[in-house]
């Protein structure tokens, strides 16, 4: 256990830092070291301040961890942050300044054009731009960020199409779970028996951040994918998991046959979150639903299905994943897996 | 009373008909005074029969009616025909052979070259299809429907976009209630918690039904719309009302202003069914909503809101309709009050 | 118009007060002229600062009205009280003080000895206690509350046995709706497919205010009724309405019929919201549900069902009603009707 | 794996059949080598024939095989059967006489006076009563049987009780999950945001079924247990896992710490499904909720909170367990585990 590299949570009373914690229980690269939330939180046991909601129980190495305000030294080579986006910002750039190395599930960064924000299985080169934040921090510290939970699942069914055919036009609707809206969130007055057709940002956040994951990495910048996306986005009362219906027209003609083989041709990053699959294609048309495929690949898998002709655009696929896993604290725990095991903490 | 109009109910015991039933309680035009079923329930009180699930009591008129095969001679003018659509279409036939003016919500008939496939408030001309369908039955007799539920919705919201600016293209995906299956319809394990991405044949539906809807009357025929549709089907844990997210592009340029002053633009027949509003626009990007839309104007009203630009088609907007009112129930009484309202039924 | 009561609704903003405003709307004795919540909404118009839930649209009349302090002079007769209990207690005294007539939804005054406790059509005579509150406000005012919304219910159903038979002892467990909780009250995360078996407080209330409500008044004091009550209370994944699973002994022995008769004893006091039933009874066992029985009698009906034998006690019966309706806003309309019409406010 | 027990699956297609071959799958003892339905379905592979509903994949060893009639002979020691009541009492009769074991989920054979109804921690001693079905069966077959769902929690939360300090009353409500009912169940136009004051037969079940389970087996008999259980049984809109509120008179007074220390004593059985925790208490009122509580143990564990006094009866309790496995399939998983390990399979 000695050997386990120190992590910390910023943010570890809320929704993401809850996932976060819970999925490391176990983590065979991290233990959680310290955890630090807002400074009315501080000097008191996490377990005696946290209101638990994952239905794992609290692991014990963290139940009695004090927590530390967020200004604190920080005994961690690492931080995982799940601030919320109203402090976010500050916080990661000042532990970054202070030589750490932050991978962050909020939103504050993720365009900035020195921040990486990665899928691992997608655009890992981007990590390059580590290098440009070293000199800004001259601290050894940088930050790196996972996309918004409902932009991870549709960059991960779309990317291998984006990469063999390239992408012109791409139109998607989501029906997306109540937890991507965190702890408490969503009224149950207003979500039970209901559909809402609004999530505030998300439908800007869809539209650009996959074109800067699916951009090039080049002279040390980001040059961004050049195609259209239109989001719609609705809030319905399912728990967990983004479902989608993902219209697109791809820039070289392909077959179904051939956008099926590219759904499938993700390598495996054999990181500990590695699921087995990164993205699994159906043609059960009844498939995906949140019901029975939230926990294909621990939360980890994105799921695709009915690819299909589309008389507008060309094509048209079901797709989903879990946005808290997958878009969310899984998704920051695989870049940083990713990190330790290409070398990238010192 | 006396000087209504006899209305016999075809499948009274199905979630269409006890609907139909329901909504012609007190009705100023119609009286029902058969109800008629498959064999096995004929020559049953209609209150010992049908397991009612409206929320409305049966109507005391209805309860004591002596279920009828659908075979038998009806002693109505008119016949409301809520038939499951494995009967529905050689009964139907049937009676307009009969001499009977049949006003269906089944699908059976909807594309057939003769019969009208009408919402009165768009495509009323189409009623001149009755003619032809004289001339076969030679009987007095004719057959008219309303559309698919989510076509409804699609439609009304649609038309004055097309009538005004013209439509090339139109991308829509739908979350659908589980009353448009019918009872029992959607089993409880399938949709608690749960987005089903498939409607058996509703995609089919909404591609083709607008076209005939849109298209003109002229030498006896319709001339189909010309421009193309795509829908995407998702079935969500809401009891009634379709919620749809639509984008498009006009023929003609059109400002956001010209298209919201053209969704207000409807006239109201003054049919006893007819609703204030039968398209309320709204800018609140959080509306429609079932929750708090489903009764405006009874069930009658589509609800549309937040127009706004989408980066692959032109416009994005979210709409939202009653599935088993003006989806269903509703249309068809509101077909035949225009139908008595013009003379077209004798 | 002018002839109409003014009235003031104090907690204007929240649940109780929308549904008092919106229970308002039409209503031939009352006229809402003031409005009245927290320092922080003093001064702003209505419509501006409401975030409005109810379905039905904010009355015109009350849409323009200026947001008051909960200590400014108020032009009205009568003040419907719909504020949180952490501030209810103090400002009802104040203005009862100040001589208004002060009908309270709130928990804060229901068990005070000189306090009427009130469901009109059970104990109305404890309207008796507003000459000993004369004497202590000596302002001409007054406070008159209604029961919590589960009392309401199991005292409405328990009401006529009690009144027939006697009561020894009631067990009931309640699966109550989110609705009861306010706005926004329970988190989705927390009740979506989930069952809560906890609801603060609530058992409480259940245990002792139907003591005070069958209570006699004697000698200008409420002489509480003798026998056990005991509740559980649980949060269930309903919008309105809260379903009950009662048991309960008589003193004096009774039949099914007997027991059925009596339920159906009540006298209807023709107010302008009583509803054609106090109570309804159904030998259906699968009724009474929130699904078909929420409007009945306008919400202000309770319905009960399948009184059967019981091998512990000696009856169990199943019994609902609407939690917002007739356990508060309704219930609060009701205790003003009956002072009006019984000359009550000067 | 040839050293494995193999086992058949009566009614394979069912709802408790899935669930049997699906926690089946890696079982360290059994292995699936038949599965039969009724004779529609024989002769066809399963996985081409079953409507798969469980969230893990069908296990590969049982995809293949060709479902049987229930009259073949089956190449198996030990029959599983989730039969439905309407065909399960002949076919169960029928295995025995043929000399078979037959683990029964289906409530035919329970309260047969030679028919052990067991829950292996409780009263494992009743299969006892397996010498007197040998005499019967004369053919080395017989049959075992496991508790209702609702049952299960019930008697596992009170025997503990029952045996440290007797019982005298209890009265139990039930909210009980949609997949009691198997698939497809109950509507979703009947459960969603709704509540069912009734389930068929479910009252009857609790009533009488704790007192076989909780009776002395004396002479070759069971002598039933001496005390009053009164049930009120709701279905509510939660997928999995059955809640109650229970209140219970003991025999001998016992102090709050006596009950709770009494529910900490079972003993852990150590069979492949034993849960860590047979009974799992804890002191927060808001538990157990299905959310939180439902994979406690894999399924296994039923969890009880908040004792507190009762006014009526002398306690209070909350209890909840998963219903389709520790109150159908695992629960006879469990009864066959404890028949092998105990050689009472030859």
């Amino acid at each position: 256990m000695s050997s386990k590299i120190k992590v910390g949570i910023l943010g570890c009373t809320g929704a993401v830092g809850q996932k976060l914690i819970s999925l490391l229980g176990n983590h065979p690269l991290f233990r959680v070291t310290e955890v630090a939330a807002s400074d009315n939180s501080a000097g008191i046991k996490y377990a005696g301040r946290v209101n638990w909601k994952e239905s794992s129980r609290i692991p014990d190495s963290v139940k009695e961890l004090t927590i530390k305000k967020c200004s604190d030294v920080l005994d961690a080579e690492l931080l995982f942050s799940g601030l919320d986006s109203s402090a976010a910002g500050g916080i990661e750039d000042y532990y970054a300044g202070k030589g750490y190395v932050v991978v962050s599930n909020s939103k504050n960064h993720r365009m900035g054009s020195d921040i990486p924000l990665i899928i691992p299985e997608v655009n890992s080169e981007h990590f390059g731009l580590i290098e440009k934040q070293k000199e800004k921090y001259n601290s050894g510290g940088y930050i790196v960020t996972n996309p918004n939970c409902s932009t991870v699942v549709l960059a991960v069914t779309l990317f291998p199409v984006y990469k063999n055919f390239g992408l012109k036009k791409v139109l998607v609707t989501t029906m997306q779970a109540v937890s991507g809206a965190g702890y408490p969130g969503i009224s149950s007055m207003d979500i039970l028996g209901n559909v809402i057709p609004h999530i505030n940002d998300e439908e800007e956040k869809m539209q650009i951040e996959p074109l800067k994951i699916f951009g090039k990495f080049e002279d040390g910048k980001i040059k961004f994918a050049d195609f259209k996306i239109s989001a719609m986005c609705n809030r319905v009362p399912v728990r967990d998991g983004h479902t989608m219906s993902i219209s697109f027209e791809t820039e070289k003609r392909a077959s179904k046959d051939e956008i099926i083989s590219a759904l499938g041709s993700y390598d495996n990053l054999n990181l500990p979150s590695s699921p087995e699959l990164v993205l699994k294609y159906t043609d059960d048309p009844f498939r995906p639903q949140p019901l029975l495929d939230i926990d294909t690949g621990n939360g980890m898998t994105v799921t695709a299905g009915n690819l299909r002709k589309c008389g507008v655009l060309e094509w048209k696929i079901n797709a989903f994943g879990h946005n808290t896993i997958r878009g969310a604290a899984g998704a920051a725990i695989l870049n940083a897996e990713y990190l330790i095991k290409n070398n990238l903490v010192k």
